[in-house]
């Protein structure tokens, strides 16, 4: 008896389940869609309540639909199933790494951003911006109407193609193509060169938005230590062995969110490393420019062969103009160009004209001299007043904006953020910029953006709670 | 004996090609590269030439690489081995989709360009462009530097709700988010909706980067044979039964290539039939502003449930500036957000801010009327011309500035399209808008890029030859 009435309750469980497969297969249910609630499901379906969260409860464990807390279960969207496995258990919504990106996309002045990823927008070259845009209503009408070349701009190119020397890296023109932010670059260059279900390695930690860009790839993400002078070489060597990964993505003169600079000699073995099990590496370098003393590239030692080459200037310069760009072996170029055409069809043209001209009139160098120093002073400032609070930076960095730093014993950063958001502050708690989930006891702090009494205000009531 | 032999050369064969796999595989032949040539190939492996020809053309065959006539072989990048084999055996780089984007992207003002898809830069708003763009060097410096919101800016959101309104299109500004490009906002559509292996409808013929970015997926394609009142319902039927499409992309309002214009019952017809199967729809409108009668949309028949409505300014204002959107049923928004933000972090804020000051000082409309107006008159005259000739317009367009053109019979439009760019004139033959390959008889014209003798003149010595 016991035994059949298990069978019916599985019965009406596999019924349930199967009638919400199929209306998501169907797209009756659409990705994102939010389910019916427990009560209105149970009655629809003439099943109780407990049947129907059951149902649900297996579904979130297969990764068909996913739980929001306080807002009920939605269908998952193609970046979702991942994202539940591979960020850990640990994450809910209010901690993902693309909620962090969206809070701090959204959030008006009334919000305290020290988690943000980059600068307040008063410390940006605002005279002259706004004589580049008066200088662009002078352009010409191709210029203000024409798409750009495939490529984008010769002009800029070139200019691109001779600061890269400066930092090691030779680049024709003719192997960089312009792009609306270095993010597209990467995703271009993971369609180019990525399958669903190929293996690609990143820092532990990294950039969060490393994540979910592979995510959406649908690629196994692995993630390799990272020390002050650069990821960990044995385990490196060991990842390769292991997976086999058909690329590396990594910042490597300023790393996100450590502020660490890879040492020459760990260039050295990672490449020789890639070279031998064939792995291409992408080399994101969009903090370029806030380098104080001259850091190794992996492009400038490896001549991009093996190493793809990415920049952009909504760090420096100005998120709203939208300008990036890829340097990539010679071959590569044209594939590239075409999947950018098919995807996006044109390039920036108008942002890249205006790049060109900050860039030519010299108000670049001095704004970015002006940033240096300015950052210089801001970490002192407010790596003491963390420290103050028995929140130590990692590393003493030697330029950039970000301190990456470790908690008091027991407090964890997640706990840390979600309270902190009821104070307006949004902070960048460490497990979203790790793989393994090992990062609980850290945050990552801007310095730029730092300026505001409630950070310290919410920070103290935390770590001097009893 | 003659047995052994040919196992003999087979087994050399099959060493050639594992060989050129091999360093594919492990990535010493990345995509795009080009492989040795058959000489050095034959000697490096110490095989006849024939055999290695053979090896190459088996390989070109798989797929795995490709030929460009008098350039030699290259490794197949992603979007190439469906191109191979969807496009069809007749067309080559010379005439292929992506290839006719890039002539008109790369051309100077040397070429004509009577089979480019856009308006010459001297039809664009000049004056307000330069008005508009003095006005934003006077924003605020959170709109010259900062992201911009997730969705992009509420103003433009708000406004753009409004226009779509007048086309019976209800949608709220929460259910918009702005993109790049009409073409983004469908690449991030695929992504969202599609899986490797699904199936897509077109329409045959339509807009030519449907193809490109369709292959970028790795989805098949199949075409709907498209009438002068819309696609061929009966064969739209057939379609869904036998192929079980997750998803059909069209331009409603005023179709690419043909500047067709839906039929109330055709829409009707169609969204009926997308019901009953569960299709979604994406309805390009990209063309809305040209359009001088209002023609019927899917979207406002469906009230976005399953149709999904995109468009964009670079056809009507700037293709300098980059801005589109894309309309969706709301609980697809916050996906979408998502993975924009993971491949390609912000949206267009600087060009949302131009976009929105162009379309509320009243420029916009002002600029539109002209423009149709123009448009009007050009297709008239260029009518004439071409019908003088034998190139019969498809349909009398009501608006747009495409005619679809049947040559004389017995011309072929890829040679023709071959031979006009000897002279510096590039057009836009048929079969890059044909899954089928059905149009080799057509050639689409933009009325308002035929102002340049040099078109008729080509025209004239192809279509008069003896």
């Amino acid at each position: 008896m016991l035994i059949s009435t298990r069978n019916a309750d599985e019965t009406r469980l596999e019924g349930v389940m199967s009638a919400i497969r199929g209306r998501i297969a169907n797209r009756t249910l659409t990705p994102g869609a939010k389910l019916p609630s427990i009560r209105s499901c149970a009655r629809a379906m003439g099943v109780s309540k407990s049947t129907v969260v059951e149902a649900y409860d297996r579904l979130a464990a297969e990764g068909v639909i996913r739980s929001r807390p306080g807002a009920g279960f939605f269908v998952t969207a193609p970046l979702a199933p991942l994202a539940l496995a591979e960020i850990g258990p640990a994450l809910d919504r209010e901690v993902d790494p693309l909620w962090i990106s969206r809070q701090a996309l959204a959030s008006g002045s009334r919000m305290a951003m020290p988690g943000c990823g980059w600068l307040p927008a008063s410390w940006m070259p605002e005279d002259a911006l706004r004589r580049a845009l008066r200088r662009l209503s002078r352009a010409t009408p191709q210029t203000l109407a024409d798409y750009g070349a495939p490529l984008g701009s010769l002009a800029l190119r070139a200019l691109l193609a001779r600061r890269m020397a400066s930092h090691g890296v030779e680049a024709a023109p003719g192997q960089i193509m312009l792009t609306d932010s270095g993010t597209q670059a990467i995703d271009l260059l993971c369609r180019f060169l990525l399958k669903p279900g190929d293996t690609v390695l990143v820092d532990d930690p990294c950039y969060f938005n490393f994540h979910a860009l592979l995510r959406a790839h649908q690629v196994r993400i692995v993630g390799v230590p990272y020390t002050p002078s650069g990821p960990d070489t044995e385990r490196f060597a060991e990842a390769l062995t292991q997976h086999a990964p058909r690329l590396y993505i990594t910042n490597s003169a300023l790393h996100n969110p450590t502020s660490a600079v890879l040492s020459p000699s760990v260039a050295h073995r990672i490449l020789m490393l890639a070279e031998q099990s064939g792995l291409t590496i992408i080399e994101d370098d969009i903090f370029a420019d806030f380098e104080v003393e001259p850091a190794p590239r992996l492009a400038a030692f490896d001549g991009l062969s093996r190493v793809v080459y990415i920049g952009s200037f909504s760090k420096s310069l100005s998120a709203s103009m939208r300008c990036g760009f890829v340097a990539a072996p010679a071959d590569w170029i044209e594939g590239l160009t075409d999947l950018r055409i098919a995807t996006c069809f044109g390039g920036p043209a108008m942002a890249a004209e205006l790049v060109l001209g900050l860039l030519s009139d010299g108000s670049y160098r001095k704004h970015m001299e002006t940033v240096r120093q300015r950052l210089s002073r801001s970490r002192e400032t407010v790596g003491a007043r963390l420290r103050n609070l028995g929140i130590e930076p990692w590393i003493e960095p030697r330029a950039g904006m970000f301190l990456w730093c470790r908690l008091p014993d027991g407090l964890d950063a997640a706990t840390l953020a979600r309270h902190a958001l009821e104070r307006d502050v949004v902070l960048a708690p460490g497990n979203a910029f790790s793989l393994s989930g090992s990062a609980s006891g850290f945050l990552r702090f801007n310095v730029a953006q730092c300026d505001d009494e409630r950070i310290f205000s919410v920070l103290e009531e935390i770590t001097r709670a009893p």
